[in-house]
């Protein structure tokens, strides 16, 4: 690697190794480029190292502590004596550790030029780490996200996902700012670890971009386990000392608790990077490209949770890849953001892809829009698992599929089938006609699809 | 109902009310017929009350077991006293009890005229129920399968998966005849509650209608748990008395254990039925009809466990809508049964459909099928869960997708998409440029994909 201030040239040169700048990355060696890959942390990002891996391990974590306590409702004699958060933090560890060598390992083997260090564009074509001037045919900025603060300051007991995600100990209460995915994924956590949960979100629900017939599953389902939550009213102040936090509401209530988690959503990466400087057009921190993710600058473009949209690793990985076969010729096809399938893995979990109904009725029009929800109670294999929710899909008349929205149980896997249907603008006596194995949750998407039909399997 | 001997007639008269025969009376019904249902025990057949609903909830019993034995690795300071065989009992009953009233409420709502008792073809157009004699302008053959016994005397300590299920206590030993699905089933959910299990199989590998890389890490994993497996040998002898069973092999080794289960297959129901003396052909036991399931006589139809095929409840559920589609003149698709969604859910799970490599290349040419392995090693969401195993893929060479083949804990419900990949002929190249949903199971589907289309995603 170039330590001398001699310029390095590489096809394509990448800044952020996150989830999207790696797949850029491992796409553009495919297609015969040279590669370099800029990463001043750690390679993967805030995907593997505090968001979306950290996170799924705590949930199996929190199921596992579930389960030993129902168990004796299935006839197994088990107990939780209690939830070791050194043990926990040491699984979900060795998991992001595993990955982080097995990414490392395939970046090298593959002959991606890993530079570490802070990279900063200087011109069009040139990016400068730490002194050193790295050249590149092609530029992908690729800087991700980090957690919205609105000006708290993190620290002592006010902690965002990453301090939370490597506490010592389980507190006893805990106050969560922002009932979105992450919000409500802590939240549902640290209820199964025996913490007393309160979530306090601004707009009129708990994740206010589902369908409205799984918010309210969901609202139901927290309210059972015991998870409280204020809606609808926003925070005001965040005090803390040595006994715990206080957190006073707009309407006047105040609420008090061992911590307090700050989940208010995540925003871009792009100040002091120089994007700005070079031309780039940046709108309240995100960086503006066309629907071809070039940002309108020499050959440069962004990918990832820097360009406005909804922030997952997943468009992550295909904005990559869509950039390398782009600057390769190949035409890559443009996946919209809503048909971008979407998992919060809280308890019960939810499943999205496509329009909600109201947002398929503003798209299509209110009297061209027909929707089934299919209640798992049905679902032979949801009873089994002991666990309950709804799959809502939406169609257009005489028309395709164009939304799928499903809560319950572990209903997260039933995603794939569901993407495949709305990308492939199925109709549902096309998914009808097919047969969907017994008994699984998977069958739940057959029957939705079949009443959709108007021939209900049962019914 | 006709209490009388007057006859009744129906549009539709089926005979069985398993998962076939309720299913094509409740698809009659929606399209305006007036149907009768003869069943001789309960509602639901062998799927509900002594096949598929039972045995998942003994291996999410079984899970749920496993899991508190192994808490500490997640951190989770569980444990595991004792298996409640009367509390797993008692659950299971409860889901089936929730799931049979509610099929017998579904049929009685929607005025489908279930008719108990023991029913027999006494001509192209009637059947005698105890005595009583229905007419059906239709008739539905749907009489199901029972186990086969290879001419065992079932009593004692010699049992099937009927008896099976209705255990009062957790044997120390058990040796399983037959390593298919029911088999490796009852093996992995006996190998969890602590019995030290034997399986016997005459072919040469477990679940021998796998894909050849599927059976390997089956095999591995079964290993890695401590079932015993005997392959490639029969048993030819099987004995008790009242401290246990001895199984005399045909390489003349002896086994012995507590219990023994036979579950070497399941047999059509058709005997003593009427079927032959109306002209229908049987062959070895098993209805032969035309592709369209008519069985070349009057306007009787044969459907479910009876026609040669895989024996599956949702074939059963196709069979019959399908059927009371064809006598409505809709001419419904056949769905073939390489196109059959199957699962086994032992742990780990198997998930296939449609040709594994060898009848791949059989059916398309050794020289026209290009394969992908992918590890769950590279999985996110499988190393969370703690499990491993592959999803295989098989394509014919610039063609569709015409086999998905997976293993490895809670695989089976990644099903659903694949048998939308298979039943719409999708290509790899379909399917890579979509995105899959992270951290999700799911996404091995998209990796394989991307891997068979030649551009890995993690590669």
């Amino acid at each position: 690697m170039a330590d001398s201030a001699a310029t390095q040239e590489f096809d394509v040169l990448i800044l952020g190794g996150g989830s999207a700048g790696y797949s850029a990355a491992l796409r553009a060696i495919q297609l015969g480029y040279s590669v370099g890959l800029i990463e001043k942390e750690k390679l993967g990002g805030t995907c593997l190292h505090t968001g979306c891996i950290p996170t799924k391990a705590y949930l199996h974590a929190a199921e596992l502590a579930e389960n030993a306590r129902e168990g004796a409702k299935y006839g197994i004699n088990s107990s939780l004596q209690s939830i070791d958060m050194a043990g926990v933090r040491k699984y979900k560890e060795g998991i992001v550790a595993g990955k982080h060598k097995g990414l490392e390992g395939l970046l090298k083997m593959k002959k991606v030029n890993v530079i570490t260090g802070n990279g900063r564009l200087v011109s069009q074509d040139s990016i400068d780490v730490d002194g050193t001037i790295y050249k590149g045919k092609n530029i992908i900025l690729a800087t991700g996200s980090e957690s919205k603060t609105f000006g708290l300051e993190i620290g002592g007991r006010i902690l965002t996902s990453t301090e939370a995600l490597n506490m010592e100990s389980v507190p006893k209460s805990a106050i969560v700012l922002g009932g979105g995915v992450i919000g409500v994924e802590f939240a549902s956590v640290w209820n199964s670890f025996g913490v007393d949960v309160t979530i306090v979100e601004g707009l009129p629900s708990l994740v206010p971009n589902e369908d409205p017939a799984i918010i309210k599953v969901l609202e139901r389902a927290f309210k059972k386990r015991g998870i409280k939550f204020n809606t609808g009213v926003f925070f005001e102040k965040v005090e803390q000392d040595a006994n715990g936090v206080k957190v006073s509401l707009a309407d006047g209530k105040v609420l008090e608790a061992e911590i307090v988690l700050v989940a208010v959503g995540r925003g871009p990466v792009t100040a002091n990077l120089g994007y700005e400087e070079q031309g780039i057009t940046i709108d309240r921190g995100f960086v503006i490209t066309n629907e071809r993710l070039h940002t309108g600058v020499g050959n440069i473009y962004a990918i990832g949770d820097i360009v406005p949209g909804v922030q997952l690793a997943h468009r992550g990985y295909q904005h990559g890849r869509f950039v390398a076969e782009e600057i390769a010729g190949l035409k890559p096809t443009i996946v919209e953001d809503i048909n971008i399938p979407k998992v919060t893995f809280c308890e019960p979990e939810i499943a999205s892809v496509g329009y909600s109904e109201p947002k398929a009725k503003e798209k299509f029009g209110a009297d061209q829009i027909e929707t089934t929800e299919y209640n798992l109670a049905g679902n032979g294999k949801s009873s089994i698992l002991g666990t309950s929710g709804i799959i809502k899909m939406v169609r257009v008349k005489n028309g395709p599929i164009v939304g799928v929205h499903g809560i319950g149980g572990r209903i997260g896997e039933q995603i794939g089938e569901a993407q495949l249907i709305v990308n492939w603008e199925a109709f549902p006596e096309d998914v009808a006609q097919l047969i969907h194995a017994h008994p699984t949750q998977n069958e739940s998407l057959g029957e939705a699809a079949m009443a959709l039909a108007g021939a209900p399997l049962h019914g």
